[in-house]
């Protein structure tokens, strides 16, 4: 426990921030004579913090039919040195005291009903657990520190995991941690919570937990099927045999280059990756975008008979990269192209005359017209790099794309000396989960 | 006409020798007092053959009651030199003036309703042949020729093509060569013809020609779907271009060791041929069992993540080959193995169980478990000499493969000297069919 819970020396520390932003915040409304409130959100506020962390979280609510650009400026005057960011709206980053500060600007509002922005909802998340929490707050810190060290903590899109709020509901539904994770064991994909029984829409998602100050919305939205199993398969495997590693797992260490070389031959397998400037947006429109492209040159590469074992995508210190595993490079010259059915005379025409002069074929198989025809591309660079211009790759990717981008194959990945990639590469190699 | 039409000479030469052959049975039936009548069938009976076809078709037929094995010793008796066969029951095969002639056992019947067995049938489509086809035997013979030359005559299973009697019958229908090759080209899948509209079974076979003296005999059952469509898409070519090309195309050479070689080295593919005595069955037990292997080593290669490009079999010399092209000999040491659904937790158990020591994993991926472990075949002919024995090739290859075989990989190919396995290679390599 002591290795979550914040010691009574951090919990004062953070006290005393929060109200001193808070109050500077009051201070320059009262000056502007401008009707907004700042509020501690988040998990400072519910007590539910872990050790270590250092995220503040603080609304600047204005009412209805106020300017939410009022609010952003109080924010911007709260920090002389920030940056701003953008989700739903802008807000503002800044670093106060060694905390990484959030300030938000929202609407303040009577109830859920009428939201305006996903930030709106934040103030009622706080109000209703702070009101229920009470007493099971190492529950959830717990709770939370097992997500970490399985994988499956944070609702941003490169995790897809539980967000702090979820743990806290999961905690508030099953009773403590070890029921949590006792629900957990049994999770199937079409798993339904709702606190208050209040649920009425259907959800296209893995599993629906309903929100009880909002019961449109599932907030369990951003979790993936796999990180739902995955999360499943490790409480079932502590309940089996608990142990400290679940919240404390190793930690992964860039990857050397003498490890590297030794990881690809003891596979044979053949890697290929795309390099390329990280575009200057946020990870949760950046990682979907890079998702979309890993899934396009996926698709090109097993269209074009290159089978793919794995890949996976990563972006640090201002790059990202897009890594494929294959079973091969290279393909012999020749390929077959199957036509419509024999029978299907007009088509055939076209497919006959649009291989006018095939190695073997035209011939009747299975019923189809087949072609024997020279392969355009034998080597999957090649591939990748005469197609790249023509792959869907998200708006912000494609424009970084083509500005320039390297293609590495096999040994070459020891080029990049980077230690966020050297870290990725470890992590896609040891990737192991306790499944039960 | 001249190349197809059997000379006047011909014609004379077979009926004496039918007559002659046909009155010593008769005088030999007399001495043994047996009821047995000898009568000559087939296209020769018909006045249907093509020119250098030297087969004649004698059948002795005994009354019901009787005993076929009267006829064989007749036949037998018939011939000094002879070899036995076997189809349905046993027959008679000697060379007789520079003729095949097959003698075969059957019963004389009144109608088809009580067949005691196939052959019994060929005295009826004799007849009903002989009685409609007199002034068409022409077009017969163009369309057999035809059907040779694109490839589709021939309902033995190692061809799939059509019988002599279905192309006679095709001429009864369509009334014509030309008009027969107007009605293929628009066949599709599901084709019926029903010269005597009496047809009432219904067959599970690409198209359906009602046997006229057989209702429930379906003529084309030998007949499968890519040549049926080989035969109407050769059709549609030959009505828009007609040649003599079509009837009599160019002979295949076998392939010496230099265009073996360098068109190999052209398609860059990865050949692997499996070499065996062929067990001393006819073509018709043989060739489906040849297909029965080829499938059986075309999905043990598959389900092992080679891709097999094409592969085909033959016969000759009395040895059997399976020819297989992939596309690379060889794969990485790694693979991955797909684990039942994560939350399926007894299984996971077993799966996880049996891969004691993943390379990576288990991890969950599209909601199964999945672990990479190493691969116990990575080279594609020592997969096939691992596995040969577990494979379902057929009785008779089984126990030829098992006493012993060859497995040949790529140039080594040039070892084998045989001009049957040459032709079959050309044949292979130069596959190409008329598909408008």
């Amino acid at each position: 426990m002591a290795r979550v819970r914040p010691t009574l020396e951090d919990r004062e520390r953070v006290r005393k921030l929060a109200e001193s932003i808070l109050s500077r915040i009051s201070d320059l409304a009262k000056e502007r004579g401008l009707p907004a409130q700042a509020m501690l959100v988040g998990s400072a506020a519910r007590g539910t913090w872990l050790a270590g962390d250092h995220d503040l979280d603080i609304f600047i609510a204005v009412p209805e039919g106020s300017e939410l650009e009022d609010a952003l400026n109080l924010a911007r005057a709260m920090a002389q040195e920030h940056e701003e960011k953008y989700a739903e709206h802008p807000y503002v980053h800044a670093i106060i005291e060694g905390f990484d500060v959030d300030l938000v600007p929202c609407y303040l509002l009577e109830n859920t009903s009428c939201l305006k922005s996903a930030v709106d909802r934040t103030p009622f998340h706080t109000r209703y657990v702070l009101e229920r929490i009470k007493g099971m707050e190492d529950q959830v810190l717990l709770l939370k520190q097992f997500m970490k060290g399985v994988g499956v903590y944070g609702s941003e899109l490169k995790v897809g995991g539980c967000s702090g709020y979820l743990s806290e509901l999961l905690v508030l539904h099953y009773g403590s941690f070890m029921g949590t994770l006792e629900g957990t064991s049994g999770w199937r994909p079409g798993e339904i919570i709702d606190l208050e029984g209040r649920g009425t829409l259907s959800h296209d998602a893995p599993m629906v937990v309903v929100d009880p100050v909002d019961p449109r919305r599932n907030v369990a939205a951003a979790l993936t099927l796999d990180k739902m199993l995955q999360f499943a398969a490790s409480a079932r495997c502590f309940r089996k045999g608990p142990s400290l590693d679940f919240f404390f797992p190793r930690s992964i260490q860039p990857l050397t280059d003498e490890e590297l070389i030794k990881t690809m031959e003891e596979r044979e397998s053949a890697f290929i990756l795309l390099e390329f400037l990280a575009p200057p947006v946020v990870e949760d429109i950046l990682f979907p975008q890079l998702r979309k492209a890993e899934e396009s040159i996926r698709a090109l590469l097993t269209r074009n008979e290159f089978s793919v074992l794995r890949s996976d995508v990563e972006s640090a210190d201002g790059l990202a990269w897009a890594l494929f595993e294959l079973g091969v490079w290279e393909l012999p010259r020749i390929m077959r192209r199957f036509g419509p059915p024999a029978y299907e005379s007009d088509h055939i025409s076209r497919f006959i005359s649009s291989h006018p002069q095939p190695i073997s074929g035209p011939y009747v198989e299975g019923g189809r017209a087949v072609v024997e025809v020279e392969r355009k591309y034998t080597k999957a660079w090649d591939l990748l790099e005469g197609e790249m211009s023509k792959l869907s790759l998200g708006k912000h990717l494609a424009v970084e794309v083509q500005k320039g981008h390297n293609i590495y194959v096999g040994p070459a990945l020891t080029n990049i000396k980077i230690p966020g990639f050297r870290t990725f590469l470890a992590r896609y190699f040891r990737r192991r989960q306790r499944i039960c």
